[in-house]
């Protein structure tokens, strides 16, 4: 058993809403003994989610009711000013209270990260929140952000990035000194933008685990932990990495349909197939982090089924048992007192 | 039979130099009655490397003896500066003199970039060149620049960009009034850095068939013929795209040889994994473009086999007969003809 926490869920938030987000809260509750869970959303329209859905409440599953939603396409500044009794808001308001240790969104992410900003605010040392997300690459897995909260960034934000994936990769057990890779189009030094250059001198440095520049090809190798860029720069490199993976899986379809010959070797090849697709489900990389904050907020794919949206939850819990804030905070300290003394 | 034309190739460039690029240089000749290609390099292992592959000099074949080799770690400026016979050099002097029509490099990026700067020089209306690449994609294939030779870039370097991609994709007769797309983290309008806001609003105002933003993963959907963006975003697109792939068929081979029955799948499966092999052969898409440039210069990958130099000959030749410089130079005219005029 972990440690006891509690979660807020966005029950109403992503294209689905609680017909996702109810189920996987009964499958998280099951599977951990020790975590509460907070369904935030409409009341009545939740009710009847927990009863189709086999569930009731108790003393580990508890409704806050709320009277608006946060739209999918609704702008970040318009969910601010005018949904403060949405679900996402009450969600996030409820870790600002202490009432909650973490929460799970699948709603927009643009309205999510500028709520939760606002709400709990950065860590003090932290400009800019950050998105980071799991990858699975060759002999395992790697953790990337930012992937699109800021668009420009400095050398000093990238470090920030570096420091925060490098506590949530240690914190997850993922690897102790987490190696640090800074996104480039070269691994020569000097090559890349100024930010790029500079980010390089400060984890140089540090006593963080830098490992250098780090190609778009060479991250799928596993040759770092934390792989740090900007936030544009990150959601083009991930979302082009969605799009050769459905591209080769078209393909791949294609070419088993061409005739009855290969419908038959498709066939034969389909327990392998099935398998490659468990390997590479985006589902078990689900539930992106937004760290910097005071507080945990995870952010779950719109479109996620249950599946998927239980991966977020199991973030969750992961970085509301870890106090991954409290530990981002405390290595920055750690790195501030340094400078102060070199 | 096409326009009669004349080719340098820089035939020491690559990792593998002649053994690859004299092979590649005579299936081209096969292919093409009408061109001619001088092979620049060691006059002696040319010859050599010439009579291996069964080879002979004629009117259509000739050697340049150079005493220099570009390395491919060397730094442009190195190169530029100290390499005034290099093979690369003088197979981009022999196109700036007029005496061939087009240039085809595997040797290093960087010297290749600065060296056909400096002694073609870039076309009125051009700031920077930018390295081209046709990608795959569902339904087809895409255009994308710049890939790495412009790591910072203004709106109207994008820009440029965008005149440059559609009037190759034109002149390769891939599509009439290509699409272009701005590559950026989000379809909607206020999604962005500046530079691609800007380059946006210069697109929606001239002629060119500007579609809008598209992302990372919308571009392997076919949304568009060219993509634009900067040299940083690009490379690191480009890259993540082929370390994905490498991912994918490394899982998929594991998958195959997981025990006896997934190997028999396999041996069953193998015709069609080997077609889908042939459809996302890089090889096939071998040969970038560096366009803007008062000539033709086609830069090969560098660990590209014979199959693969002849795709970038192929490329050359193509450029090379439709005359792209003068193409583009003609679009640059009438666009700012179309501007003074409103």
């Amino acid at each position: 058993m972990g440690q006891a926490c509690t979660l807020t869920l966005d029950a109403m938030g992503g294209d689905h809403g609680p017909g996702v987000t109810v189920p996987a809260a009964l499958a998280a509750l099951r599977r951990h003994p020790d975590v509460r869970l907070v369904l935030v959303g409409d009341g009545a329209v939740l009710e009847q989610a927990l009863a189709a859905a086999g569930g009731r409440l108790d003393e580990r599953l508890s409704i806050r009711h709320t009277g608006q939603v946060v739209e999918m396409d609704e702008s970040p500044s318009q969910a601010l000013r005018y949904k403060k009794d949405s679900s996402m808001r009450v969600a996030i308001d409820l870790v600002k209270d202490g009432i909650a240790d973490a929460c799970v969104s699948a709603g927009n992410t643009g309205a999510l990260m500028a709520t939760a900003r606002y709400v709990l605010k950065t860590l003090p040392g932290i400009d800019r929140p950050a998105i980071c997300t799991t990858i699975p690459c060759i002999g395992g897995r790697f953790r990337m952000l930012d992937l699109g909260a800021n668009v420009d960034c400095t050398a000093e934000h990238l470090f920030q990035f570096a420091v925060m994936g490098s506590v949530l990769t240690e914190a997850s057990g993922d690897a102790t000194a987490p190696r640090i890779g800074l996104l480039n189009l070269g691994e020569e030094e000097i090559k890349g933008n100024d930010q790029v250059k500079h980010a390089a001198q400060l984890l140089q440095g540090s006593d963080l685990n830098y490992v250098g520049y780090v190609e778009g090809d060479r991250m799928y190798q596993g040759v770092a932990d934390v792989v740090v860029c900007d936030g544009f720069t990150g959601n083009v490199a991930l979302k082009s990495s969605e799009g050769v993976a459905a591209v080769i899986s078209h393909y791949l379809r294609e070419e088993f349909q061409r005739n009855l010959l290969t419908r038959l070797a498709g066939l034969v090849a389909l327990p392998v197939l099935r398998s490659l697709r468990r390997r590479l489900d985006p589902r078990r990389y689900n539930g992106a982090s937004l760290l910097g904050l005071r507080g945990v907020v995870v952010k779950s794919h719109g479109g996620a089924d249950a599946v998927a949206f239980e991966e977020a939850i199991e973030v969750g819990i992961l970085e509301a048992r870890k106090s991954v804030p409290t530990l981002i905070d405390e290595r920055l300290g750690t790195l501030f007192a340094e400078e102060a003394r070199s």
